[in-house]
């Protein structure tokens, strides 16, 4: 339905006939591969199609670009450990020319990205105007700082608090904005529970300030208990973090248990109940949007493909095609590192009956196709089989391989369980005292030990397969080992020099123990478990980020408020302010008495370890009360604030996020697209299992595959795939965006159905905006 | 297909011939209803088909046999309340005798059931097994408790914590049963994610022990940090629970801030992803079991239908079908407290045609009809429109009503807003202090206030529609209102005569607040999420029984191991002991220091209380250390198997529970059978919407009806109907299988196949057994 999709409103001109001059087929092409780039990635940012500005576009989504864009923003983010309050003190005049710099960066980028789309668009894109509005706040703010820097008048430089903007609103966040979307869109639902939550705790306030206000009970420390209706509303929103339990209920207990029963039924509503409901309409409310969002997501790469394809078809017989020779070329412009081989591969996927030509459901699916990881496994001997094939072939060395492969006969296991006794052995001696100087050698048997097996396991596989890019496993043992071996070799020439390097130390130590992360991928339970993990590993750092932006606007805030309030004094040195952290307001406070003097905003890194502690939530009521006692009683509103994002939000997102994520993960089935791209490279004899590989029986493998293969060496179709296997890149590894419209593939309409950009834009419940879903 | 269920094996024999003898027929009837009578509460015992078994079956399944077998069980469990350590003791006499009566009462119950159930199903069920094993053991120690106790030697009272097997293992219990197995399913897939937890802490333990070991390091406590891999695993164990950060990590990281990486890492891997991962494979498990059991239920609901069928069916013309007479009579035997008009409703749903007798397809819904409460209503005018007819509708009186319907137009609302704003002032008035008489005087206004309201709606709704079985908040109204005015009373006459009694006024005051509650039936979004949570109330209650079972388990063992330890003194005693809870082991330790000493197993209430600040989790560390400072070391596994039981597993399986609930919440509809019924209710006209009831608006809209409704006097048909209205129960109020049947109906086969009884156990994938699923 081309008509439709023009209706769409693209604004190139394309002659009907195929025979075009070659430069101006090169634009077509570049504008095809804008699209079909744009749906690989999900790029929805709508963009101009005038040559100039397809080039333009191509440059702006060049890979370097978007490095340097986020190398900019983390620059930025990285001042905040320089200015004062700093952790490295930097003088002003560095860190404001830094910052200058990063601004004029971000104002390039935005510049740039205005060339590429339309006007109009660009305009009512609330992304870019965020970015506009920060850059020229933050400029104002150093301006003014700056001049009372000059005169000697300590500012306040907010403008910091605003960083993360320039994270969240560069269409390189795509995740990290999603997730803020749906929170956004959360909150009304979050926000009634939320009332009903304060007005539960609000009832119990007041029965708790009728039943103990009047009976002058004191709590542990001595103060009065329950007896201020603001005090018992915060001590009783500190319940449901549960860090004042069971102390908030002793005295009330001490005078009769059946008082107890009032803050059991507190904990069983507030702290229990309304948490999960939380959690439901969290988790409730996540998956709805989302799925609306990758609803919207799918349609959207449908009509870019569309659209590619409209471009560069052609009519052969009745049917719309584009040409074979035309569909190379642009896959080589959307994606230059694909080897020949692959493109091979991809083309007898999508042109199934070789007839020179990709039709058009083929075709849609490129985008897919290309986003499907595909390694190309070149077969080759083992080298030492080529330099000395008496030696390797021998009776003794295929025992050693055999005994290596571990999956031939029962005893030949006997390699793996050595290696896990090894290891246990190991923890063993870990765990003992190793100022013994036996222990300490042993340590060097070990090591030993290690490196052999590498050896061993170098000898039986070929190397280039054995460090394949995906062997997770095979990489981690080796990298752990070798730097575990120049750790100790380093250690142990800094010894000899009487010279003990604490650092070096650690890391040879902590080396050494996670040497004994071996044992899980010995057993297939654990690495079931871990693999799911390391799956949705990806899709977890979208939720560092958002982590960090809260986190990061947090403790500047926390940094201004509260910076130098409380000191850590060595308590060591005898002076009388160690034991009050330089603050007499702490005097005889449980803050000040736990020795809790280190936890301050005084720089960038004691504010978020001290923000983590607080996400912990425990001894929340603690340090808020800290930290209220050296500024104000307000300043607990500040923790409030951050618990109810932070703790009631966020991790709540997080929780529904993995739960998400595992029921996927357990009902994973390979994709359509996965399928057929399977089927076609077996259908070719060129596959690998990917078990066979990660069990390393690739090799055995290969020699009865290689016969079947050979005889069909004169079929010239096949000429180019020859010494060459394919397997799909298992399932980890996948791309958020990937995992997700996985999860809701299954309810995007079936193929066939174009709806028009109209239509797309409308399946959203809520008029989702063109400009800003990218 | 009668031959199939027939081929599954039930032991009645039935001639075909339609008519018996009527001492026949009643058999037949009473074996019908049995089944019948099972398919509706869901019960999957098999019972024995003769006459006398029959009998006896309805008489096991009637409501007071199972609501004594409930009081034996609750007595039993309640007599550890004054057993030693008690807190109402009784001699042993008293108790031994009550414990050996409710184990009789248990071994009749028992008897009975083994009348009306085959010899081979009994014995092969667990469920009967382990109650007389756990009788013959209870008896046992009774009897050598008891021995000892003559001779003075103090036995243990080991049987104690086999209580719960009679809570869990009587048919009743059908819920709390299928979470326990819910649970048992689910452990192993638990143990592997718990045994890579366990791995990951070792990890964690060990670097620890080498990071912090020789660094000679002192806690807050001035105890070595980090010296024992022991203590250090136990540490981290509770830094999952996060009930020791910050200060675990504090020592550390006053030495350098790079150390509290080493923490955070853990927190993120084990405290929030490890427990997150929990959350996911116990819901995802949950989920699955749940369903499969479900499953089952339905088809073997289905079967036992069709037997019913089997039984009463006659042939007319082509098909099998019920006679109406029949079907009449099934229905009183099964249902003996059905209304005669509700009878008719329902015959005239399951009678569509009005043919005189029920098909195969609508008998089979029998069931599910009987298990949707309809409610009739009996529209009667208001008694004072009755009575003084002129004054009530005078133009006045009229105005007043619709003042407090508020639903006619805009400035009617005012009734409302006004008690709004009542209550809001009564707020601030309890909030302020009540020793000024100017304010307990306002309480009186308060109280009149309040109660002039309730007149106002008994003035305008009819008094009997206005307590409905279903109007919840009229309820609560009313008691709240009634209990306060007594409670205030009795407090005023006690005052008066100069004697304060506590208790009373502490039930005033709470009742006093609990009136606020009522703010939330006017705001509709609170009403929403309120309607919800009551919902799920009675499956949480399911939760309440599990929780118990589990506790009172663990509080017995308590007793048994710490009972006497600790003791709780009066610190204005100024006895040295009271400062150390009794216990020299106690001095200096965090334990006697943050006065705990409450917190102790001296019986039950005190235990149960315990253990739930262990499941809040807070000082989780501190509380078992001071337990195993009294005892030894090896105590702290009592409290990290608690922890795991209760917090890992349970509290996890409640939270799976909460979002479950709630999305089903989100998303139900009316179920099938429902809608039938709604349907015919609104074909005969006597449909009344939930929604006019709950606002009140009944007696406008029956003046409307009831002249459409006039029309069909003439009707011979619905001259049973005439002046009822129903409504469907409305969706709240369901039990719990028929929520959860309701969670998984859309997967469940359609109608018409009939799977034999052999396929229907074959549904789920582990092999359920017939006598287990009960």
């Amino acid at each position: 339905m081309p008509g439709n999709s023009r209706a769409a409103g693209t604004h190139h001109s394309r002659p009907s006939s195929s025979e075009e001059p070659p430069d101006l087929e090169d634009q077509e092409l570049l504008l095809a591969a804008a699209y079909v780039s744009d749906a690989q990635y999900n790029r929805n940012v709508p963009f101009e199609t005038s040559p100039q500005a397809i080039r333009l576009y191509h440059f702006y989504n060049h890979w370097t670009m978007r490095a340097a864009t986020y190398f900019f923003i983390w620059v930025n983010l990285a001042l905040a450990l320089f200015e004062e309050p700093a952790v490295f003190p930097l003088p002003f005049l560095v860190t404001s020319i830094a910052e200058v710099l990063c601004l004029t960066a971000f104002f390039g980028r935005l510049v740039h990205f205005a060339k590429v789309t339309p006007q109009k668009v660009f305009w009512k894109d609330t992304k870019n105007i965020c970015v506009m509005v920060t850059i020229v706040l933050t400029l104002i703010d150093l301006v003014i700082y700056g001049s009372l820097e000059a005169v000697n008048i300590r500012g306040v430089r907010w403008s910091r608090a605003l960083r993360p903007v320039f994270l969240i609103n560069f269409p390189e966040s795509r995740q990290i904005r999603r997730t803020f979307r749906s929170i956004r869109n959360t909150l009304p639902d979050i926000l009634y529970v939320f009332l009903l939550f304060l007005f539960s705790m609000m009832i119990f306030s007041l029965m708790a300030l009728k039943l103990f206000g009047d009976r002058d009970l004191r709590t542990v420390e001595g103060s009065p208990y329950f007896t201020n209706i603001l005090d018992i509303a915060f001590e009783l929103y500190v319940l449901v973090t549960t860090a004042n339990s069971p102390d908030v209920m002793m005295p009330a207990y001490e005078l009769n248990w059946w008082y107890s029963l009032y803050f059991i039924t507190y904990i069983i509503i507030n702290t229990y109940i309304f948490m999960s409901v939380f959690l439901a309409v969290i988790y409730n409310n996540y998956r709805k949007h989302l799925k609306n969002e990758i609803h919207t997501l799918a349609y959207l790469k449908h009509h870019k493909m569309t659209e590619a394809f409209n471009i560069l078809k052609v009519k052969v017989g009745t049917e719309f095609v584009v040409k074979e020779a035309r569909w190379r070329r642009l896959v080589k412009v959307v994606a230059p590192d694909v080897s020949s081989s692959h493109l091979e591969l991809l083309l007898r996927i999508s042109d199934e009956g070789q007839k020179g030509h990709v039709d058009k459901v083929n075709f849609l699916r490129l985008a897919d196709l290309l986003n499907i990881r595909v390694v190309a496994i070149n077969i080759k001997k083992h080298p030492l089989e080529t330099w000395m094939p008496r030696v390797y072939q021998s009776s003794t060395s295929l025992l050693v391989q055999k005994m290596v492969q571990h999956r031939q006969v029962r005893w030949s296991q006997i390699f793996v369980w050595v290696y896990d006794v090894i290891i246990l052995i190991n923890a063993i001696f870990i765990a003992l005292d190793e100022k013994d100087s036996l222990i300490s050698y042993a340590e060097w048997l070990f090591l030993s030990l290690y490196i052999i097996e590498i050896l061993l396991k170098l000898y039986t596989y070929e190397p280039s397969a054995y460090f394949g890019r995906k062997q997770f496993w095979n990489w981690f043992d080796t990298l752990i080992i070798i730097a575990a071996l120049l750790a100790t070799v380093a250690n142990t020439t800094i010894q000899a020099r009487k010279y003990n390097s604490q650092q070096v130390l650690d890391i040879v130590l902590i080396l050494r123990i996670l040497r004994l992360l071996r044992v899980i991928v010995s057993i297939q339970r654990f690495r079931v478990i871990v693999t799911t993990l390391i799956n949705i590993g990806p899709t977890m750092l979208t939720f560092g980020g958002l982590v960090l932006v809260v986190y990061y606007a947090f403790a500047i805030i926390g940094m201004e408020v509260f910076h130098g309030k409380i000191h850590f004094l060595d308590p060591g040195s005898g002076s009388p302010d160690a034991l009050v952290c330089g603050n007499p307001a702490l005097k005889d406070s449980a803050f000040a008495q736990g020795r809790y003097c280190k936890n301050n905003f005084n720089d960038l890194a004691s504010s978020l370890i001290l923000l983590t502690e607080l996400t912990v939530v425990n001894h929340f009521a603690l340090l808020a009360d800290g930290f209220a006692l050296v500024t104000h009683q307000a300043a607990k509103l500040y923790f409030i604030g951050f618990h109810v994002v932070v703790v009631i939000l966020i991790v709540n997102i997080f929780i529904a996020f993995i739960l998400e994520a595992f029921f996927v993960a357990y009902s994973l089935e390979k994709s359509e697209v996965e399928t057929a791209i399977e089927k076609k490279i077996q259908e070719l004899g060129v596959g690998v299992q990917e078990e066979e590989v990660q069990d390393g029986g690739l090799i055995d493998n290969m020699d009865a595959k290689d016969s079947g293969f050979s005889a069909d060496e004169g079929d010239n179709k096949k000429k180019d795939l020859k010494g060459l296997y394919f397997r799909i890149a298992s399932k980890k590894y996948k791309t958020v965006d990937t995992l997700l419209q996985q999860m809701f593939e299954s309810e995007i309409a079936p193929e066939g159905k174009d709806p028009s950009l109209k239509e797309i834009l409308n399946f959203s419940p809520k008029k989702v905006n063109f400009d800003n879903s990218a």
